[in-house]
């Protein structure tokens, strides 16, 4: 693991790393924020997904977690949400491809031999984390925003004992249903409907479900609510009697302003699951 | 207007009244919590409408609203949930008839003549009300319960700008197909259903919505739930992009334990409506 950048942030660290990961086959560049509590003994991990066209980069930058974390002593992690590089597949279009990795394994040409990013997430970067950083890894939670809340939804209930608590901002809720979903589904998993519906948060609630808390923000004015369909979310969560809260918050859209405009609440949310037991 | 009780409570004064009603033909029972600020001036008034089996008395005992409502400075209304007495027409169910008015202003034989209750609340209680105690009128929001909670939802729904905020816990939210619901709308309103829809809250979402923050909380042990639909409720208002919150409390029933450990929240979230102007 290469070390990028630190820099002191509200007493706390906020680093940038890359490493080589043998799951994507190539080198990933990843965002760690350290608070200051981790100076005195392994703190909880707080998993921040992003959504299409991010890197690493956007949430670390724009979200405004770090206070928040500081305060809680929870260290955040921010993947980036697709392998890159000259010898990795892509498409012009902005949802498919490098930046749109959609938080799946691919097991379609040409995206098959790099696009793993469920097995990058589950796997290989949590021993990255763990290697490398004063974590606990018992004591885990996941978030996310738009293609990243989709990420934390369906890895939270895919992996059941992993994660203490999952939210997201604006998720892609129902992507089997959603044009948001169908052909990136279809590109990676083909056309066989059955393997998408592990990667489709209403599937899976109706499926499985999950044991802890679930927040769901979105904003009344998000100009991609019919690509989200958080309805269809709540009502597999109340069919389910799940632990679950949708807030649709007015007047807001699908940007970071409104994400940081809310993320004192996730981790607040997020901090009282980590530190129940 | 009879005075039955008057009580100092939280440096408030929680009282119980008796009036003749016109609208529903009978005397009629209900009780005003005034915080202590109703010294100074008006207040605004916060309604608290009752489910099944509920007289007045039920939320004022129950729910522990005085303590949030002296700290928000705000009144509180708790009306019957029906006509009584011996010369109305009652059931031997307890969902039909006396303790089951639905809010709704009745049509049919032989419950016509007394069971006005959406007129009563909508019309002639708030008059008793104005002409009586020290509140501002311009600043109303509603809450209830069950039975309760649909009213609230149908009677924000169906007077718009009355009142700033709407709540409810665990209301009947889609009636005209639940069996808390079609019975008692057929009843009272008779066989057409174009009839029923201004009294479904789900129907009323998808047809005129409501121009303020809605707040909905469902314990996911609530024995009632698939006669409640929260989910229904949450779909009509993410298509029509309202702001709304749906909370799905974990191990939380049906009853007025449930009420009782989030109506500071409710409070708080009408405080924020009301005293936003």
């Amino acid at each position: 693991m290469e070390i990028i950048s630190e820099n002191k942030c509200f007493d706390g660290v906020q680093g940038v790393y890359k490493h080589t990961s043998a799951v994507t086959n190539c080198d990933m560049t990843f965002a760690v924020f350290m608070p200051s509590a981790a100076e005195i003994g392994p703190v909880p991990v707080l998993w921040y997904l992003s959504g299409l066209t991010c890197t690493h980069e956007n949430a670390m930058t724009k979200a405004g977690a770090q206070a928040w974390a500081e305060e809680a002593g929870i260290a955040l992690v921010f993947p980036d949400t697709s392998p890159r590089g000259d010898g990795v597949a892509n498409d012009d279009a902005y949802d498919l491809g490098q930046g749109a990795g959609f938080y799946v394994n691919a097991t379609q040409t040409p995206w098959a031999p790099h696009f793993q990013m469920w097995d990058y997430i589950a796997t290989e970067l949590p021993s990255v984390i763990a290697d490398n950083f004063a974590v606990d890894m018992d004591r885990q939670a996941i978030t996310g925003h738009s293609m990243g809340g989709h990420g934390a939804l369906t890895l939270a209930m895919g992996l059941p004992g992993r994660f203490k608590s999952v939210s997201a901002f604006s998720p892609i809720c129902h992507p089997s249903a959603s044009d948001w979903g169908r052909k990136q589904l279809g590109a990676y998993l083909g056309d066989d409907q059955s393997t998408w519906a592990q990667h489709d948060a209403t599937l899976q609630m109706q499926a499985v479900g999950f044991d802890g808390p679930i927040l769901i923000d979105v904003g009344t004015n998000d100009q991609f609510l019919d690509l989200l369909q958080p309805e269809a979310l709540a009502a597999a969560a109340a069919k389910r009697r799940a632990e679950f809260s949708l807030n649709l918050q007015k007047g807001y859209d699908h940007s970071y302003f409104f994400v940081s405009s809310f993320i004192a609440d996730h981790i607040s949310f997020h901090a009282d699951a980590l530190y129940r037991d």
